[in-house]
């Protein structure tokens, strides 16, 4: 029998079958081909999340390769409901759209959902959830989003200028859609039932096509947004589905800030680090040494491995030789566990530095650079 | 058996029976004890429409005076679903809160629901509401509100100063009791379910006492925001429920911007309202002058009458004598229709001019006037 997994945009749980997602979801294999032409296009140093097939489904992707090609060029967006601290794999869509921007020189639209991150926990005030923003932002910026290409709003901040967009696509919708999209019932609030509409909005703020990299648990949103896109004018948006960086505790689910073991967050000081990974990583590795020699370990299951795998070793060429060094008995996993300590502490280490910077980018981010300011006198309709 | 009526925010049918709304509503009647208490506080020159029960129904109208003469003070708030044209009846809530404002010198906030013209209208865009809206504030400016203590505003031009406060609203509600409010259903789209938030929010614009003027067809907004209010640090609002001036055609319903012939247009020339007074003004008369003169009319059921009563003759004198002729039949149901013919194209003559004035006041009143440019700088939350 199929292991039960769950993703929807409030919740992943379970060991995430992404063939069975891409099925699931009616989304289009990040195939060979594509892999090829994306190549041809971007030239030879594809992202490792190209390479190594962490994005593995898309919508029109295809579409947005055309369009650069074409001259038209694209839009990038994506987001986050913010939280009181963001950890490793919360990073994921943003290094990799700072990435697409570098190679594309596009704009890019971050949406912070703050009226979504209040709307849906009763513990949390409107002023906690934009406290919250505020964190996200510096951590978001430090991951070095042109200044002059890179919009950051908040919903509750920036509504006034999406609303006329924002209720044309309401107008579009039903109650009903939105039960079967996001499982709302008779006891959610008006609000939640709302802010969706803001969330898709986005999409549409240039005309043109809007690329969106993002866990699949967001695709509810963007397939609702391609039912009435064109409708209004606009463009089908296009998405590139990242795969979720495995839980510290085992290749189950997706990080949680609720579950501080599962994750290293960017706040975690170097001992943290160590002792995060060295306690909680899931290893692959054999229960002694002599056994591990013997008959290696598996890196499918080895949570360092696969961190390495996903952000922490970029060079094929090491990674294979770890790999095989593992599979081979000829690599503990204490030993991957301390390459994976330093290369996380060396990256935290600049992260907090250039998150230190970004306290004097904010505004330019926010209203003042060249994408902001056009931005904060535009009205979307 | 009782007639059958139905008065909702979106239709008003049937002949009115307003007793039974006061049951139906489970608001408070205003009662002789209330209108003396409001007399001994305003003085003799009460509003026709205080003593004519005109104002038949309130909820905690006794608290605004208590507030009143506490000094605390409290403000009016009002509002307007934008339509292509507006009649004489669309005025009363706006008449009657400008002599409120003269009398208790309060500020008085005016929202046009722009978007829910739009989310509630297959047939219209946001741009057609929008310049709905436009018209529709020159005929509230030429009213006679003051520019300094008066805030004009619509929601899709506002949203952005309301929104936090909005989803406070939101979050203490649920579909199940928007449902049950407004009748909504899964066909309803998410932007109409929303938008009451807004319309609830104008109500806690000041941290005292809100009162509401207003048909009782709006009362549900009002239950609700009385439901919540208090829990999110504001004031159950207050409300004064007004009649609903009857329709040309006979004192059932409401007049309806669908059913030209019902009403009276502010745009309606001289020889217009004189030709709809003539021949739709639903008579209680007789059929022959010989049995009109011998048995006399009926007041109650004569339009041109009630609409007196209601707007064109304050004296009550002159209203009583006009009465007691008709019914004893030295009144002609045609010479009470001069009478009203000749009112209401002096008062459109003059309401003409001052529409005419208001274009100069747009911007006073919804963004430079002493109170709209404190609003422009203020995020409700």
């Amino acid at each position: 029998m199929a292991q039960e997994f769950k993703v929807d945009p409030w919740k992943v749980s379970g060991k995430v079958d992404y063939e069975r997602l891409v099925n699931q979801f009616q989304s289009q294999r990040f195939d060979p081909d594509l892999l090829k032409r994306t190549q041809d296009i971007i030239g030879p140093n594809l992202h490792p999340f190209f390479r190594r097939g962490i994005v593995f489904s898309h919508r029109d992707f295809d579409k947005i390769l055309d369009d650069y090609e074409s001259g038209r060029g694209f839009f990038l967006y994506t987001g986050r409901a913010p939280s009181l601290g963001m950890h490793i794999g919360h990073l994921i869509p943003f290094l990799f759209t700072k990435w697409l921007q570098d190679v594309f020189r596009s704009n890019v639209y971050i949406e912070i959902t703050d009226d979504e991150k209040f709307l849906s926990n009763d513990e949390y005030t409107l002023d906690q959830t934009r406290k919250f923003a505020y964190e996200n932002i510096l951590d978001i910026i430090a991951v070095g989003l042109d200044p002059d290409r890179t919009f950051i709003f908040q919903d509750t901040e920036y509504i006034g200028n999406m609303y006329p967009l924002a209720i044309r696509i309401a107008k579009k919708l039903t109650f009903s859609q939105l039960r079967s999209t996001f499982g709302f019932d008779n006891s959610t609030n008006p609000g939640l039932g709302f802010y969706p509409m803001l969330q898709m909005s986005t999409s549409m703020f240039e005309p043109r096509r809007c690329l969106i990299p993002c866990g699949i648990d967001q695709d509810p949103y963007w397939r609702l947004q391609r039912d009435v896109a064109e409708s209004l004018g606009y463009f089908k948006t296009s998405v590139l589905h990242l795969k979720f960086l495995p839980p510290l505790t085992g290749v189950e689910g997706k990080m949680s800030s609720s579950q501080p073991e599962t994750a290293i967050y960017l706040t975690d000081d170097p001992k943290t680090v160590k002792n995060k990974i060295m306690k909680y990583a899931f290893s692959g590795g054999q229960p002694s040494v002599e056994l591990h020699r013997k008959i290696g370990g598996d890196p499918e299951v080895d949570v360092a491995y696969q961190w390495l795998y996903f952000l922490f070793s970029t060079d094929d060429n090491e990674l294979n030789k770890i790999r095989e060094d593992y599979r081979a008995g000829r690599l503990l996993s204490g030993e991957i566990k301390e390459i994976l300590v330093d290369r996380i502490n060396s990256f935290l280490d600049s992260h907090r530095a250039k998150r230190e910077e970004a306290k004097k980018l904010i505004d330019t981010f926010k209203s003042t650079g060249k994408l902001a300011s056009l931005m904060r006198a535009t009205v979307h309709e």
